[in-house]
């Protein structure tokens, strides 16, 4: 990391920067949410961002105090504005001041439920991004039927285009995530196809196929091939790599449906007597079931490809989903998240120059080699 | 309809053509399926596709010789057979000869449980695109919100790729089937993006934004405008038009979600001896949940945008789904669908000539003016 406008993080490895503010449900949510994850984690430290007048009295009620300070921005990015506004007219935001805080060492990671555009706008502008990488990402977690209960897709979309050199920092990205969020020390990757069969797709997803295939070794990772919509959940796969387009309509595809089956099994379980009698026996394992696919525990997307790691959560999480986010970002801070992936770039950069693979890449867009 | 190589179907309209082979659990299967739908609507007639020695004794097991004929074909197309195989080696086939009794007049509509690929690969040889259609595309039935249950997609993997032309005609052609195939008489039709935000998306989605709104009026249906993933079960829209990459990876993760739904909520019943007998008495909401919800019920992925309607069935289809696909290809054939469909595009493609589109279209792309 040789970046001049970025500090060291070590000394910072503890503190989170949050931004309080740009929730759906406001800043006593936000800190709620902090107060649950400062409690069962004691060594973590936390810089929260937004109106002191506001933020002040919450940090009192919660009696933390001593492990958040306020750092006052007055303004707040609010979920209609457009990023390009973000960028202009943003200095005085919580967002542009948590940012900060991650960029001048001050913390290890940003966490903000604010509008996505505008944060990753915010981000590039003020982090930019780490060497070797053209386009950032935006990783989330899907349920699945793996030991650790989820698998890494990106990108979930911070850009609707992807070409073959994208997808391949996209798989080192999400491999890296998978190894340091996850605990996967060697994670398999698939590429998102419309079929498993060598000969289907678009001509960038043939290319970007050999590319990941080629990079496997070096990146350590297993490349499983052309993985379907279907395999998304699937435990022959931890990391499954695609454009942000169909990432993000992916993602809200399965949220969506996961939504309405919830609907119906409710309506169904409160039709008769009889089976509202057998859902209260059941509400234990209904709980779990819940708690097994709940959103708010997959809550926080990861912006990958920036110096430093800013997550995403969840406009409209309680409480509860600020403080899962909290607890990844912690674990990505505590792990070197950031440096580690910025070599795993580095090297996956120089491997392919070694190779001469810059011929098949797209030159226009190829930025590999800066 | 001028197309020389297709006949008048009205003396056919209850006559549909079924391949009985190429599905994963063989012609007794399909067979057993088109009983239990001959069995439920009287007027229909059926002929038969396959090896004769096979069909005639499963014909004579369930006693539908009076209404059902056997068209001796003896080779099947495999899950495996390449289309460009099918398309050369392929014409003793029961699907080759499935799709000519409908290019011949003899029956109005095709079903098979075959090869996707190789399907529309015939298809498109032996019936023709219809007039103004550049690129055919598949429409399946999502589980929804709406009166009706369902809503409609497409395209669903016919075509990898669509331009604005293309998302045009989807839009013209899947109106026409939810009026048809779900008696919606004015669908509203929604262009699947990644925010509802004019300014999202791809470039050939913002001018298909506009194309389809001007199309609307003449088009008999409203346009919502962009729509998200997670709308795709819901009660705002009912026609969702996109490119069949995105179409399938997103009917595929929606699949895949409500089977791992299914799979743990099953889990989380049998899990304790108070929750299995909750889920006894529950049973009876829970079987009305899950034919809500059974993917048999909305079997069927119908070929849109050539001379004549072909549905395909899924491979690993059981009799009820064979069944289902079936009472949904003799509603399109009694409402002559067909050239309905034909004659929707073809006034589309003259509206778009009278307001000089041609000028916003790809010209590369634009076959409409044929």
């Amino acid at each position: 990391m040789t970046q001049g406008q970025t500090g060291p993080v070590s000394t910072s490895a503890n503190v989170l920067s949050v931004d309080a503010m740009g929730g759906d449900k406001g800043p006593a949510t936000v800190v709620a949410g902090l107060a649950m994850f400062l409690g069962s984690t004691p060594a973590a430290r936390a810089i929260l961002h937004g109106p002191a007048a506001q933020l002040d009295p919450l940090i009192a009620h919660h009696k933390i105090g001593d492990r958040a300070t306020v750092h006052d921005a007055p303004d707040v990015v609010k979920m209609s504005d457009k990023p390009s506004n973000v960028l202009r007219h943003g200095k005085k935001t919580s967002m542009w001041s948590a940012i900060d805080a991650v960029r001048d060492g001050k913390a290890a990671v940003c966490v903000s439920c604010g509008n996505t555009g505008g944060l990753m706008a915010l981000s590039m502008l003020r982090l930019r991004k780490a060497e070797g990488v053209n386009r950032p990402a935006i990783a989330c977690l899907w349920p699945s039927r793996n030991p650790a209960g989820f698998n890494v897709m990106l990108d979930a979309g911070a850009d609707i285009r992807a070409d073959q050199d994208d997808l391949l920092t996209y798989a080192l990205m999400g491999a890296s995530y998978a190894r340091n969020g996850l605990d996967i020390a060697r994670p398999r990757v698939g590429l998102l196809n419309v079929g498993t069969e060598e000969h289907k797709g678009r001509a960038e997803l043939k290319v970007a196929h050999e590319l990941i295939a080629r990079a496997a070794d070096k990146g350590d990772f297993d490349y499983v091939g052309f993985v379907e919509g279907g395999d998304l959940p699937s435990d022959k796969v931890d990391v499954i790599v695609t454009d942000g387009f169909t990432g993000n309509v992916a993602l809200k595809t399965g949220e969506g449906t996961a939504t309405l089956i919830s609907e119906l099994l409710r309506g169904a379980l409160m039709k008769t007597p009889l089976s509202i009698f057998a859902a209260i026996l059941a509400r234990g394992s209904l709980a779990r079931l819940r708690k097994r696919i709940d959103p708010r525990r997959v809550n926080g997307g990861v912006f990958l490809g920036l110096n430093r790691t800013v997550i995403k959560s969840h406009g409209s999480a309680d409480a509860t989903g600020v403080a899962a986010a909290l607890h990844l970002a912690y674990r990505l801070a505590q792990s070197g998240f950031s440096d580690k992936l910025a070599a795993r770039v580095a090297s996956a950069v120089a491997l392919a120059q070694d190779q001469g693979q810059d011929g098949v890449a797209d030159p226009a867009n190829n930025n590999t080699g800066k």
